[in-house]
C-alpha cells in the first residue's frame, strides 16, 4: 500500500515513521513530506532526515513543504517537543543527505498524478500541504485512496476546544474535510488512549536495538513534557496511531460521522465538530476513531521495534 | 436554604421541582419562575402550576418570565417533551391557580433585594430570566449565593457542540458566566450519567403514591423520546441533578474550571467551552460536575418520592 | 405626536431634547429615558435632569434605564463628551428634581401599554432599553408607531465599520432591527452632514437667550473634541437629526433598505450593514437617511432656539 | 517597469490588459496569469488568450492559475460578464496559442525569484494566486515592488459590505493585506467613478481601429449588465484603474490607511475594513484610492486606444 507520510517530527511523528518503515509494515513509503507545525519546517525537515538516518530509511525522498499555514501566522509547540522539535535523544548534528529540491506540495501532486494506483496520505501535522495540493491541483482527488490523519477530537489540547494540528491551520483542515475524499481521523479521544508509560520505556530497553533505544529516549522526554504541561501519567503517541491502523486495521474502532471545522468561533477556532449523536443531519465524511485494543496496539508497537536489528 | 427554581417544565424540570419540594429537601422554595425553553413560556407556566397541584406545592408563587431569548429567535424542543411540554401523564386541563402577575425578571430582582440572606438560583432552562435580571439590576449580584444550573457540557445534544438550554440563549449564558457570580454547572457530561431506565420506573411503581406514579409516567414518555431520538437506553433526568446536589452535596464530583460561552462560531454557537486541561490560563469561574455516585443519587431520588404520601 | 426620548446626554442628545421641547415642536414628550452610553447611565440621567431645568421642561418624567449593554461590557465615550458627559457649559451641580423611581424599561412598556395611540420611540443612544423592553414585553410592538433612531451608517466612528451607539450594544440593535417595527435611521452618512461650525455658534449667540447660549457652549466643546479626535471642521449634531425630522419631515431624504446588524465579525462588530444596492434580496426594514436640506435644517434649528425666551 | 497581470477577464480585466499593452504604456508585461473569478479559470484563460490575439500581444506568456479559492467554494459572476466571461464582442472560437503548461502560482514565484529588479503585481481578480504564491514561497516578498490591485472598498457590490474580488477569496485577501508588502488598492469608492457611458462608446467608435471597436463592444455589454443589475448609468471599468495609475501616477488620489479583511462576519464576510478616520491605531498597510481626475483618466484611456493601429 503506497503512502505519503506528511509530518512535522516531532516525537510522535518520528515514532509513526519508525512503525511505517519497520519490517512488519506493508506500507510502501513513497515520500516523507514536512510542514510547519511542532516546530519550524526547516527543523522538521532536518528531524525527518535524521530519523531516516537512524532507521536506515535512505531510499525514501524527504521533501520540505509549507513554512506557514494557509491564512494564519504560524504557531509552534516548542514547550512539548523542545527547541529542536525532537529534544531528548542525542541526534547527529547533520543528516547524511538533504531534502530533495521540490516543494512538498508539488511532490504530492506529482506522485499522485504519476501513480497508477491511488495513494494513501498520512498527515500527522497541520494539513497545510494537503490543502494547498488540493487547491493547486483539484484533479488529485481521485488519486487519493484515503487521508488517514492525526488531528482534532471532541476536545482540545491547544485550546479547550481545539487540538494543535487542526488549530494551527484550521483553514487547511476545512479544505480537507470538505473535499469529499475518504477520511480516517485519529483525534485526541483515541490518541490519549495510546499512552506510553515508564513501563513502555522499560520494555523498549529490553528490546535493546538502536532504534528501540532511540524511541525510548524520545519517550522519556515526551512523557516528561506531558507530565509537566498536562499532568498526564504518560505520553500519548498520537501520530503513531495512524500508521498502527494501516498496519493492522483491526486495532481501532471507528464511528462514521460528520466532522465540520470551526473557523469563525471566538473560543472554538480550530475545533473539529464531531457529530456523534447525528443531530445535524449531515452525511458522514470521516471515520472517527473512538477506541483501541490496548493489547494489540502495544504488541504491534513492540514487534515493529523488534523488527529493527543493528 | 432559599432557592428560586427557574425552569421550563419539561419532564426533568418537573422532577427537579418534585425533589425540591419533597420532605427530605432542606430547600426553601421562594418561587418558581418560568422561561421559554422546552416549549413556549405560557405552556411551561401551565405545566409548573399543574405540577404544583399534583405535589401539593400550593403556597409557592409561580411567576412567568421571558417569552423569548435575549437576542435570537426562540427554538423549542417539542420532539423531546411533546406538544404540551409535559406529554405522557394524564394532567388536569386547568391548574387550580394562576401565575402571579409580576414578570419573573422582576420577581427575581425583588426577592433578591428583599431577602436578608443570599438566595441560590437554580436555572434548569435557558438563562434568559437570570441574564435579564442581571442586566436590569446589576446590584442583585451580591445577593445571589450561587447559580446552580443545568446546561452545557463538553459536547452537545442540540448541535454536536451545544446543549439545548445554552444554545437557545447563548447570549444570556454569556452574561451569566461572565458575571463573577459563583456557578455550579451540571452539563451533559454528568447528566447523561443520571439515566433513568425501565428499572427506575419499576422501582417508582413499587413506591406507589400518586407522585411516584406521576414521575413514572413522565419517565416512560421521556425515555421513549430519548430512545427514538438519541438511541439512548434510558432518559437522562438532567435538571434533577441540580436539586439532588443541593439536597446532598456529596453526590457529585466537580472540577473548578473556566467556562467560556461561544456566541460567534459557525458550528459551535452555544457551546460551553470548558477548560478542563487548564490551557487558557483563565481563572476558573464554575464548578463543573464530572461524575456522580450512582447509588447515592438514585437512593436520594427514591427517598424523595417515598416522602410524598397520598 | 407622542414620543419617548431615549438618550444618553451627551451634547447632541441635549440638543435633540431642546429641539423636541421647543415651541415650534409638535411633539408630546411622554418621558425622557436614559441609558448607559456616552457616559455612565447615572451621569446621563443627571445631565437629562439638568437640561430639563435649563429649558424649563419640568413636567416630563426623566427615567433611568440600563446601566450596561445586554451582553457586552459597557464602553463609554468620555473623550468626546468629557468626564461629565456634558462638559463645556457651566451646569448646576444638582438638578432641581430627581428621576422617577421606575426603571426605564418598565416605563417604556407601561406607557406603550397604557397609551391609546401608538408612541414614537426616539433612541439617540445605545438601543439597550428598547431591546430589553421588546424582550420583556413583546406585546408592545403593536403600540410603537416608529423607532426614529440615531445610530450606525455605512461607515463607523468607533471602529472603521461601526458607529458608537450601535457598537456599544450591537445585540440590542439586532433585536430592534429584526423586530419588524418601522424604523427610521439617522446614521453617520447623514449626521456628518449636520455639521455645526463656528458660524453656527455665532448665530446662536446672536439669538441670545439662555438656551441658545447653553447650546453655543455645548457646541464649542463638542466642535473642539471633533477637531482633536477626528480632524473635523465642525461638530456633527447627530442626535438632533431625529427630532428635526419629526418636526419637519421634509428636511431629510431616505432610502428604504434592508439593514442587518453584524454581531460576529472580527473587524466589523456593531456595523449596520445597509443594503443600498439591493443585492441581498431581503425586504427593506428601515428608512435610511441619505441627505438633508441644509437650509431647512439650520433654519429649523435656529427657529427652535429662538422660540425659547428667558 | 516589470508587471505581472493576474486577472480573470472579464470585461474590465480585458480593458486593463489593453491599456497595459498599448504603445503609451511603459509597462513590461512579464506574464498574464489567470484565476477563477468572474467565470471559471479555464474560460478566463481562454479569454486572456483571445484578447492577446486581438491586440497582438503574442510574446507574453499566458499562464493558468487557481481553479478555486483557498478555502471556500468558488462563486462566479456570470450575470455581469455573461456565460463566456467576455460576452458582447464576436470573439474567435479558439485562440491562436495556448497557455504555457506551468501553474500561475509557480510562474509568479519563478519570475520573482529570477528577476533582478522587483516586479509589480497587478491582480484584478480574486487574490488566490498571489496568496498561494506567498504561502508556498514566502521569500518572494522582497522581490515584489508593490501589489496594485482592484478589490474591496468601503462598501460592496456582491454583498452590501463586500466587493466581488475580495469576497470570492477573502482568506487570500487576508494573506495579502497582512503580508507587509506595499499595497495600492483600487476599490469601489474610486472605480465607480471610472464610469464608461454611451458617450465613451461613441468616442471609441470615432477612434475606429479594431481594438477600440472591440472595447466599444465590451462596454456596450458591460454597461447593459450594470444597468440591469445595479441601475447604474454606465459601466465602471474597475480593473482599468490599476493600469491607468501605473501609466500615469498623477491621475488618482490616495489615503494611506490600514485595511483589514473581515473573514468571520455573518453579514460582512469579505469586507475590506478601511480605517479612514484612523480610529484603530493600526499602522497603514495600503494606499487607498479615493478619487480620480476624470479628464486625465479618460484622456489616457483614449490615447491608449488610439495607439493601436490596424
Amino acid at each position: 500500500m503506497k503512502v505519503i507520510l506528511d509530518c512535522d517530527p516531532g516525537h510522535d511523528d518520528a515514532i509513526a515513521m519508525i512503525l511505517a518503515a519497520s519490517k512488519i509494515s506493508p506500507l510502501d513509503i513513497v515520500g516523507i513530506t514536512t510542514v510547519s507545525g511542532n516546530v519550524e519546517v526547516e527543523k522538521n525537515t532536518l528531524n525527518a532526515l535524521k530519523v531516516c538516518d537512524i532507521i536506515g530509511l535512505t531510499d525514501v525522498p524527504v521533501v520540505q513543504g509549507a513554512a506557514r499555514p494557509m491564512v494564519r501566522e504560524p504557531e509552534i509547540a516548542e514547550h512539548i517537543h523542545g527547541e529542536t522539535g525532537l529534544d531528548g535523544p542525542n541526534l547527529p548534528k547533520t543528516p547524511k543527505r538533504t531534502a530533495i529540491s521540490q516543494h512538498a506540495v508539488d511532490f504530492i501532486i506529482d506522485q499522485l498524478h504519476q501513480s497508477e494506483e491511488p495513494i494513501t496520505l498520512v498527515p500527522t501535522g497541520p494539513l497545510t500541504n494537503i490543502a494547498l495540493a488540493l487547491v493547486k491541483a483539484p484533479s488529485i482527488k481521485t488519486k487519493i485512496k484515503e487521508i488517514v490523519l492525526m488531528g482534532g477530537g471532541t476536545f482540545g489540547n491547544w485550546t479547550p476546544a481545539a487540538e494543535f494540528n487542526i488549530y494551527v491551520d484550521a483553514e487547511a483542515a476545512k479544505v480537507v474535510f470538505q473535499s469529499g475524499i475518504p477520511i480516517r481521523m485519529f483525534g485526541l479521544d483515541v490518541t490519549h488512549q495510546a499512552l506510553a508509560t515508564r513501563e513502555t520505556v522499560e520494555q523498549l530497553r529490553e528490546i535493546s536495538n538502536s532504534v528501540s533505544e532511540f524511541v525510548a529516549e524520545l519517550l522519556v522526554f515526551f512523557m516528561q513534557a506531558y507530565k509537566d504541561y498536562f499532568a498526564f501519567p504518560g505520553g500519548p503517541i498520537h501520530d503513531a496511531c495512524t500508521v498502527a491502523h494501516l498496519i493492522d486495521p483491526s486495532i481501532f474502532e471507528f464511528e462514521h460521522v460528520h466532522v465540520a471545522i470551526e473557523t469563525k468561533g471566538e473560543h472554538t477556532y480550530g475545533m473539529t465538530v464531531v457529530d456523534r449523536l447525528a443531530v445535524t443531519g449531515r452525511e458522514p465524511n470521516a471515520y472517527f476513531a473512538t477506541g483501541l485494543d490496548q493489547e494489540k496496539f502495544w504488541s504491534l508497537f513492540k514487534k515493529a521495534l523488534e523488527s529493527y536489528s543493528d
